[in-house]
């Protein structure tokens, strides 16, 4: 959808299994044409993105590759990228051909009821090109995600997974740890810190399971970098210290401050006033 | 705001102790008048909705009861109640007229320019009168925060304790821990799992020190609570098996699912298609 409303392409086919998605897809406006066969698909396309469950990735863009025409681009949407980096480049067209990408934005809802043109506007997207990739190919991949609105950040796919554990994966862990936290029965009781702290837990479980154990080694790192918080707001409070704990929520307020610097507040939301 | 626009009181009077916010108060129609002087302001009311931290609501309640009128009724909108209740109810005066509440909606920003009329408008409110609480000021109280929109709910100051700190304490804690646990040279790669995970981090550091020392014990026990269902991941994790990390997440999605037939999700979000 950001392609078209962008005029960045041509023409966008949408490849996948579900003929009932596709005819969605294209009722929707986010493809111009649909084929449930990928080679078919991918022989005519100049671009391909990959947009399936990281543990399926590797090998789409493996056939995407091979099925493509000489000058093809093949690049993903991955929340991980070591793994996939590797398997790809042991297919000498995979090397030839893939850029991988992480556009840092999303939701935690599924199917093209919930697409949006502007999704990556103003949105990271991290390129993983290794030492083999063609520069060619990372150029182009540079002009299409850019061209989306992104902010394009390089980096090898292990310092990408590294970061990416600690900025998202292991916030998706907390929030379904979380969800799962408050008995049902209390639910009622629940209100905004919940809410929000578990939206991405309605995300897919398949999909999220697939994420956190490609990235399991930097994830487990990421959960005890967590923990090592959480024990210091337990330790205060076993020790009925309000000043030690009021100086780690400060200390935490000032990093959720940092956050925002960075990512501007919008208008309607002028800056809190603190007592 | 609220009882204004739905005519619930004559007159709202705002006392506080800073003369510039109570005037932004007024210039923004939150109150009809204000005073720096609680007794003053607190002879002419009908009731007094106590609206201070967790630490000075006792001994703001007990003075508004000492210097209110035979009549005046008593209430307040802390997180938590046990305390609170206790303290109040060891002054005779207090005891008279006093009756816990607790609206359980919020916004982590402090101050009137982000006062709403609508806040709490469908949200629980929990009121804690106790045996010796006169039953006309039960019904006084429920009528006014019922009056706003709330669903009431009446238990016990402990037995609410016990529940928010499920709730709302600790999944305000793990905010704190969530948004300290991410380096600062990281943050420009954080998105929607960070944002909307330590949105409450922003509030004010005293506040929360303070609400979670005063309901300590039972934090504590939430805590252990999430510390469970963390280390049902943190196990997946180790023994590398995504099958129980997929279980584990699917039981964390179906009690957000809870979550969210409990409050009707909004009509512009069609519930998501799995994969």
């Amino acid at each position: 959808m950001g392609l078209r409303a962008r005029g960045l392409a041509e023409r966008v086919i949408g490849i996948g299994r579900d003929t009932a998605r596709l005819a969605q897809a294209e009722r929707q406006g986010a493809i111009d044409s649909a084929t449930t066969d990928l080679a078919r698909g991918v022989a005519q396309a100049d671009v391909v993105v990959v947009c399936t469950p990281v543990t399926q990735i590797a090998a789409n863009a493996v056939r995407a590759a091979e099925c493509g025409s000489e000058h093809v681009l093949v690049t993903d949407a991955g929340s991980t990228k070591q793994q996939i980096v590797e398997a790809v480049e042991r297919s000498p067209r995979g090397q030839a051909t893939f850029v991988g990408a992480h556009p840092i934005a999303g939701s935690e809802r599924m199917g093209v009821a919930f697409a949006r043109a502007d999704l990556f506007e103003e949105h990271a997207c991290v390129l993983t090109p290794t030492g083999r990739t063609p520069r060619d190919r990372v150029n182009r991949a540079r002009d299409i995600w850019a061209g989306l609105g992104c902010r394009i950040i390089e980096m090898d796919a292990q310092s990408h997974d590294e970061a990416l554990a600690l900025t998202s994966h292991m916030p998706h862990a907390v929030a379904a740890a979380l969800a799962a936290a408050i008995p049902g029965e209390l639910l009622h009781l629940a209100a905004g810190a919940y809410r929000d702290g578990t939206r991405v837990a309605n995300a897919d479980a398949a999909l999220w399971a697939g994420v956190l154990s490609q990235n399991r080694n930097a994830v487990l790192r990421a959960l005890a970098t967590f923990q090592d918080q959480l024990d210091a707001c337990h330790r205060a409070l076993e020790a009925n210290d309000p000043t030690a704990l009021r100086d780690w929520w400060a200390s935490a307020q000032v990093r959720r401050g940092l956050f925002d610097a960075l990512n501007s507040v919008p208008a309607d939301e002028p800056v809190a006033r603190r007592a």
